[in-house]
């Protein structure tokens, strides 16, 4: 059993009529009945929860979390920031999606500012597997066809992935390394583009497929307890 | 003193007139013209020289060789290909052009197939660079514009690239890892996609600044002599 | 259900009876009885057998190939070579494993020589894990040691690998990347240093234990149809 | 004309007359004068001076900066770390040495712990030069041995390195990544073990050769302008 936490920073869907209508009960439970399926045990944490939803009782009970955030970024305390980092170091698995490319958690574990190019005009998305056999896209296909989606061009501030899954093509002249993979610590991470809060994006059958391949993937790596700090000879010295 | 060969299988130039007339000397020569330069001694080879001009004494005063090839690739004899490839272990410096990405000494050196999609319509090309401080793209600026070339689409069946320094848009819909870093050996790898032989790419002004870019680049690796085989132990063992 | 396919040249042990006594049924057997277990389906083939035991039948059968090979690398006929380089290609799994390092498949999938430097006087190994979470090192600990094997020591002639898993430390000074993994096409490949057949490593509960969970990751990639070639557009070209 | 900072938190050197008499006039000092040479222009930061030594104006005018921290390492402002990281970004190279695998800036822009084992018994280390051609390496030849030095063994908590230079072997039987690269945003990073206070590691001629050439290295990254932000179609869309 997989046990899955999304967050959601849930601010949009509270303050616009128009995203409420996409997402009526927030983007975290969209995409909770979403990937629902075998071997996932899903709850779900907001921004406005004490401790946003992200206790330590809650995350150490978590193998995969899913983040969604953009506008309430820096109302993410820092020590619940700190406390996820420790928990993705332990080997937690992260899925960070969309605008979460400049949370505080993602650039805290790239080491890097996360910018990027965007434009919100809701053209064509096209996503293009460009390693087809990677577990993330089992069932998917050659390509995610997105008919309106938000812009994000290169250059992408992020380190040299350790994999590159996803790369996007965009109607208005853009590319953008859309689905890559790191690992910090024992943690698997994958950043997946697509989700702007004004689209049915977390509707579409493949972006879900994405997303439970993800959490999967990520399960699968297996945290041991490391030993670090002093240590004896295990030989007798030369 | 950098010693550039370029090599070019020399077939189209002499059998279209269409691509004389964009090429009259031959791809590699509009090569060594456009990229000629302070700290470049340069020379060129072609597919029906002797040993395609490929010879011990060539090579072993090769730092960096440059590789265009497309209809005559089954015509490259498997001992000068293991030549190369030798060179390059040793350190010398290899940029694979376009077409080059089913020439035998790529995929010897990847040790995948290096298939992927293709159409020939003319269509426009972007070439994004994604790590814009890498030494190749020193002075090339956000992304180069090709208004007519041939289309290269993901699927690239090639291993996980080093570095991805440039990623391609095409107008007909596709993405494509057009600029891309390996290490074989000692020696350093860049692919570069653009260069189809009906078009007057090798005339652009960033494109040539990108490939004498990388000439720069592959030379600046610090091959030496390593020793391998049987070895007496170093310390008294335990 | 995993289909494995353990090949071994089976030759040591039927010279050597010094070799024939610590592998009495050969390594490929003593590997099959090691790692037998839940969900794999485990079979055999060897060097004399037509065909190399590698029919086209029998690979289109396998899902994770395991290869140990030594005196006999250049009795491989070519054409077999290719046909588990194509298969690796398509998304069969291989582990290479210690003098495998010289084998055609491996050199051919890695574009290298594969050189090194060697001992053989049967000092002590330890196996550091420096990918702790990597599910090649579940259930393994900290480090294997081996009190007697061959010792290989760096350079060793391989590509940056996408992922250093083991480390070794040899008694006699040196260090090596044992434990080291890549992917070509969609196939993903792990090379596993220890394995000198005049040493009982197979029996090591470790090693098999490592073998077990790198044929597992090798079986964990999706490999699925590709379509190359000429394409139609997308999109309408601008 | 390479504007080399050399920041040391000198403090051992003023606390312990032990440690002063290996480097009287600290351990910035010794490295100052050991890779004194062509091309680069030297200057030194400590943490005592008002922002630690490193002003706007300082960083501003630093093309690689090299980093010695070790028991200040929380005495670090947290504002003039994400000033040096700034600057990472931006394309100034770093080179972190030693103890410095728990700085601050060094943990930020890894994004991990950097946790790892230690041992401080003054054994025999040997780094063996895993990527011969590699132009940190040159004039290097294939290993460094160190008479005395402190241990650090595996596991190192660090993202998968973008390239291993050199692997160490320690006498008291472990191993340690010891040379390792990154790229974050436009900034090279090198982090390089070596470097005991109690041991005159500083004087070493291979390990000053190593640390001028690591200089020299990155800072042939070519930082340029990069815009972020709103940006608007380069296409009519589709």
């Amino acid at each position: 059993m997989i046990r899955v936490t999304i967050w959601n920073e849930y601010l949009h869907e509270q303050e616009s009529k128009k995203i409420a209508a996409v997402y009526p009960k927030g983007i975290h439970n969209a995409l909770a009945e979403g990937i629902r399926g075998d071997g996932l045990e899903i709850a779900t944490a907001t921004l406005e929860e004490p401790e946003h939803g992200l206790t330590e009782e809650r995350l150490k009970n978590t193998d995969v979390l899913i983040w969604w955030g953009h506008k309430g970024h820096l109302r993410v305390e820092d020590a619940i920031v700190d406390r996820v980092q420790q928990r993705v170091i332990e080997g937690m698995g992260l899925i960070v999606s969309h605008s979460g490319h400049k949370s505080k958690i993602f650039r805290k574990l790239m080491g890097t500012s996360g910018s990027l190019k965007w434009r919100e005009v809701g053209e064509k998305e096209r996503l293009w597997a460009v390693n087809p056999s990677h577990p993330i896209v089992k069932g998917v296909g050659p390509y995610i066809e997105l008919e309106h989606e938000e812009m994000y061009g290169e250059h992408f501030d992020v380190p040299e992935p350790l994999e590159t899954v996803f790369i996007s093509w965009f109607a208005g002249g853009e590319v953008f390394r859309s689905g890559i993979t790191y690992q910090r610590g024992q943690g698997r991470i994958f950043y997946f583009r697509p989700g702007h809060e004004t689209y049915p994006t977390y509707y579409n059958k493949q972006v879900l497929q994405v997303i439970g391949n993800a959490v999967r993937w990520a399960a699968a790596a297996n945290p041991s307890e490391v030993v670090y700090g002093k240590v004896p000879p295990l030989e007798t010295l030369n």
